[in-house]
């Protein structure tokens, strides 16, 4: 993978807002919408969820995860080409104090302002994702498997 | 849901070219691309895949999967607030060949133009994803699940 390929698909992740969120639930793969954060120099992505929500209390039973994020469609790329990212990842839910809590919702509140709101509410919680693996797809017949510190490597941008 | 609720996000369904795909994986949930064709007046999605995609090896091994299809960024709609239809839908091989197989690549082809190619490719084929319930999302607080006719009768357009 040359390192302008790198560098866009990278870029996916930092400017997407939304992710399609793969969960087990009760034995069966589910997928749902989810707003995402990629704290630049992370290596890990955080979510905003509701207990109320299915795929919340599919992680809470079942950590590990499934993300997609797909570019935008462009004009001129049929639909199999699209540039996209699949990852594995461990989904942990953070206690809701601290220092690192209080970085990660100004991060979060800087991408999604709207979601101020939801800061509010005692059913909210933020996940962090952490990546074990990614296959990236860069067009046809261009995909790319990362793993172990590959992968962090290049989802700080340093890889 | 009213009728225009239920007409947009069943619109989304018939023009939006891709759809995330969660698998069950070796027993934890996966998700990638596919691109799809709801068929008119159908009451279920076709894809075409590769026996080389790990998602087909899913989909023979463990029938049962996910679909979401989510709208384009609209401006001034916040992510969270996107429009979006996630489904759960088994999945079955059509054997390649046949008036119905027929039928169902002229549709694909006419949505797809360019995945003419691998059409004539072995390693391709049809999977038929007859959904067994949806949870549609039209904004905020706004949800709805489906399920049985009145699933059918939405999906066909009829409901």
């Amino acid at each position: 993978m040359d390192a302008v390929t790198s560098s866009s698909l990278r870029q996916l992740l930092a400017t997407q807002p939304v992710a399609a969120l793969a969960t087990l639930h009760r034995g069966e793969p589910a997928v749902s919408m989810v707003p995402f954060v990629l704290p630049a120099g992370a290596a890990h992505f955080t979510i905003h969820v509701s207990a109320l929500a299915t795929h919340t209390q599919d992680m809470l039973a079942h950590p590990r995860v499934g993300l997609l994020v797909i570019a935008g469609a462009v004009a001129g790329v049929p639909p199999q080409a699209v540039p996209r990212v699949s990852l594995q990842a461990d989904a942990e839910q953070m206690p809701p104090h601290g220092d690192i809590y209080a970085e990660t919702r100004a991060q979060y509140l800087a991408r999604f302002p709207d979601a101020a709101i939801t800061f509010e509410l005692a059913d909210f919680s933020i996940f962090v994702l952490r990546p074990v693996s990614a296959r990236l797809v860069a067009g046809f017949g261009r995909a790319y498997g990362l793993a172990g510190d590959r992968l962090l490597g290049w989802l700080r941008g340093t890889g």
